[in-house]
């Protein structure tokens, strides 16, 4: 059994509407000195020993991202 | 400027419906083996060197997590 995060964030190219909105509203909210905020997604997945790093590159690029506006990582934790 | 990353992911005892249903369509979609999906949110953020842990500390946990429902963690990373 071994635990994989899986990072969903949106391409450097591609507007961040959730992201700036986080960053319009710090300042208002009294937090200055942030100067960008990107908001993307974080999968925690526990798996068989069976599942491989290519069927984890698989599931990720097929049903957890979305590759055209989105990039993706994955890496095994230790759990 | 540093980059942060602050990871928000539901609580262990909150349902995660959204990492329910990918969890549900991996078998149909031939992937077999992944025990569990637990889908989060992921924020990187750019910050002044001005901007310290407890205010990091602070953003997350009033803007960026609902801390009823969520953990959060923050960690800087080199950029």
């Amino acid at each position: 059994m071994a635990r994989v995060v899986v990072d969903v964030m949106p391409k450097q190219e591609i507007l961040d509407p959730q992201g700036q909105a986080v960053a319009n509203a710090l300042p208002r909210l009294g937090f200055d000195g942030v100067t960008s905020v990107r908001q993307g997604k974080r999968f925690e997945l526990e798996v068989d020993d069976s599942v491989d790093d290519a069927a984890l590159a698989k599931i990720a690029e097929t049903l957890l991202a979305n590759t055209v506006i989105e990039d993706w990582t994955v890496r095994r934790v230790e759990s």
